[in-house]
């Protein structure tokens, strides 16, 4: 059995509005050293086995949508 | 200027309705390897400097909901 996390962002060019939303708050509850917030998605996958052109097909056809995110994984366990 | 990354998950305990649902949707794309899944959140801070003890604040006020998640978090630069 394989552990694997798989991190979903959106892609940098594009506004994070809920990432501005969080930031702003932030900034109100007295962070003020925050200066910018983006949010993305971890998504952790127990597998069989991990093999890694079925993690990057997984993401290709469902996890993440290419014209607006990016992903990266790590195997964890 | 530092970059921290707080990964905020659902704690074991509780059902992940959107993680099974992802999960029945990959093994009908012919994922049947994946057993389960469990989706959380990726928030990635820009700060002036690392300060841990503030980045715990942020996830105790804010970020996490303490009652049903867990959080930890890395600084990548």
């Amino acid at each position: 059995m394989a552990t694997v996390r798989v991190y979903v962002t959106l892609k940098p060019a594009l506004l994070d509005s809920a990432g501005r939303t969080v930031a702003a708050s932030l900034k109100k509850l007295g962070f003020g050293e925050v200066e910018d917030v983006r949010i993305g998605k971890q998504i952790e996958l127990q597998m069989d086995d991990f093999d890694e052109a079925r993690v990057k097909a997984m993401c290709d056809r469902l996890l993440a949508n290419p014209v607006i995110e990016d992903y990266r994984y790590e195997v964890v366990a």
